[in-house]
């Protein structure tokens, strides 16, 4: 069980590998919104997976080492994160690939019905697979910011995440799950700048589908695959088109008809990544560990990490993120000229964050191994790059 | 350049880890058309991947590392071990999921045909996904052995395996890509018993799309990603379902539509598994390496394997592969009794094989590391077994 205390921020500092700033040193690691800081215990899950299992055991590993049942069993763990009880999470591809499957399984699920609402700001794959989604199902692609959504008995589905990727403003999820299902219609949420960074409830805010990538505030390596999740109300209805022989119910069987496997097990699809996976397990330690701290201490650290960067600004600093607590996700977005190029000073700087066109930095409060020193020296090389 | 001299079946051995038999010593791994045995090469790449570059560089390593580049880079070594000329083929995601987009996309090619023509033995994703595939785009399935296709006016796709995955037996894929565009069909062809285990020469047999898998024949490692080629020819007209931002022409522009790559780049879905790529970088010095053989030679080797292993059978066991060389892949299978149970029992006397329903052991020559010793020890035991 997670400890209930509330950790101080870089409380897991010691047990990352953190990326060296050009003097040598460990950088001012800010870029954890878009891929994490390494976890040794990461590390050490690669290498016995090279070296324990695939080296050793070979073939045999699916079944010996577990690695058949991998998907399902991380599921669980990163559902956990997720406010999903087990059996509704499974890991696996890429979010691009789990988003198709679950955008498509949506749409399949309220037949007779016109519309895809999705998120006018969605990051771009989302908003791209929207459109391709709504072309192979007939619907009709229609996008609205997610405060302004206003699903009809023509919505089929409704697509949104749960922070903004650009300006890290959180969504109410809750809110926008009422009023779909008001009309009727599924929701699929995107998690992925969420997963991590703070508590989120699925199964208590009725959540139908959703899906997330785990290299961000989970640190499972870049390109670490991604997780879907399917209330377990959806499960036996669920019709998902990536019909890969890894989401049938007998996949050694093989036979000559696509029987999917019970529950969230159908949205299996290849054969998954497994060195790519196993690093993912290691990385989760971070918060499944006997001694890790529960997710509203992660949260409320990473939000203490965003305050103390905001309060070190000077005025005149164009932020975007909301500074109410409610209302930011886990980054925090300032409005610059030239961002591309102060984002190069930064890291000349030892302070690494990333750029978002137009004109967005990218501030990320990853509470396990950033410390408030981390942010206070941020705002200051900000100020200094600004200046 | 690969050396044009033949090898000697095994020649690499000593620079590969090989699966333990129970006694400890390595086994006979003759499940290389399943998963490859491990390339040290390949847990250097890993280490390297891991140490060196998340750990060292984190998120800059899409650029300073390479990493983004890394689809299209493997691509291309890919591409060479299959007859494509640079700039057809690229890496990433599982063939699941690649073989999904190419059906897709290839039903594009062909619009107003009705007819998707599919193996009916090919491997069950595959079928599985041909039938998804059918259904969303209003095509007709219809399955036939390749050599008895008879594709006409209303195909629009064939899709074939280049060997079979059960009894080994390889296809002529020049034969049915002549009657597939004789009749203006596009063919898909699925390559994942041929990569890296006989020459394939996508380009000279025109060759529309394929896809492969890229951890049997060439040892990429558990779950290694997949690889598509598209002729060039088709690239300006290709219309993939799977629209993920990476395949996008300007992915860091984030723009509202999707606006595809130039060329075989708009298949690139999602965020690539880069610890699952690296490895597969590295193990793929087996084939390109200044002194590795060419896969001539390494086709070769593995029928002079295959031989070997025929030579020293019992008269009586029922092999279903055909012992001609012209129409033989990778793996010879045989057809026994309770598949199962002989599959353990050979495990337990230190041969690795796999088993395949109804009935079938096949047993995998990996030229790179099997002997004829290897091959002669499998007959051996599996008369013993038979016994």
């Amino acid at each position: 069980m997670p400890s209930s205390s509330s950790p101080e921020p870089g409380w897991a500092r010691s047990r990352f590998s953190l990326p060296r700033a050009p003097d040598g040193s460990d950088a001012v690691y800010l870029a954890g919104n878009s891929l994490g800081a390494q976890p040794r215990a990461a590390r050490d899950a690669v290498l016995s997976a090279v070296d324990d299992q695939w080296a050793r055991v070979g073939v045999a590993g699916w079944e010996d080492c577990g690695w058949w049942a991998t998907p399902q069993r991380l599921g669980d763990r990163v559902g956990a994160l997720v406010g999903a009880a087990p059996g509704q999470t499974v890991v696996g591809d890429s979010t691009s690939v789990q988003l198709f499957g679950a955008l498509v399984a949506a749409a399949r699920l309220r037949p007779g019905r016109s519309v895809l609402l999705s998120d006018a700001g969605h990051f771009p794959t989302d908003r791209y697979l929207a459109a391709s989604v709504a072309r192979l199902t007939g619907l009709r692609l229609v996008t609205s910011s997610p405060q302004a959504m206003a699903p009809d008995a023509d919505t089929a589905v409704v697509a949104v995440p749960a922070v903004d990727f650009r300006t890290g403003e959180r969504w109410d999820l809750g809110a926008v799950v009422e009023r779909a299902h008001a009309a009727g219609a599924v929701v699929v949420a995107d998690l992925s700048h969420a997963v991590g960074a703070m508590p989120v409830a699925l199964d208590a805010l009725g959540v139908d589908l959703a899906v997330g990538c785990t290299y961000k505030y989970l640190n499972g390596g870049p390109g670490a695959p991604a997780f879907a999740y399917v209330a377990v109300r959806h499960h036996d209805a669920l019709d998902p088109p990536l019909t890969g022989w890894t989401g049938h119910a007998d996949p050694f069987g093989m036979t000559e008809e696509w029987t999917p496997a019970p529950g969230v097990a159908r949205l299996r699809v290849g054969t998954p990544p497994m060195l790519s996976m196993l690093a993912l397990d290691g990385a989760l330690w971070v918060f499944d560990d006997p001694d890790a701290p529960e997710l509203t201490g992660i949260r409320a650290a990473s939000l203490a990490l965003g305050d103390a960067f905001l309060a070190a600004l000077p005025a005149g600093v164009d932020v975007v993120t909301p500074r109410e607590h409610g209302r930011r996700g886990g980054h925090v977005a300032v409005r610059v000229p030239d961002a591309e190029a102060r984002c190069a000073a930064l890291a000349r700087r030892g302070v690494v964050v990333d750029a978002r066109p137009p004109d967005l930095l990218r501030f990320g409060f990853a509470a396990p191994y950033v410390t408030v020193d981390d942010a206070r020296t941020a705002a200051r090389e900000l100020t200094a790059v600004l200046g």
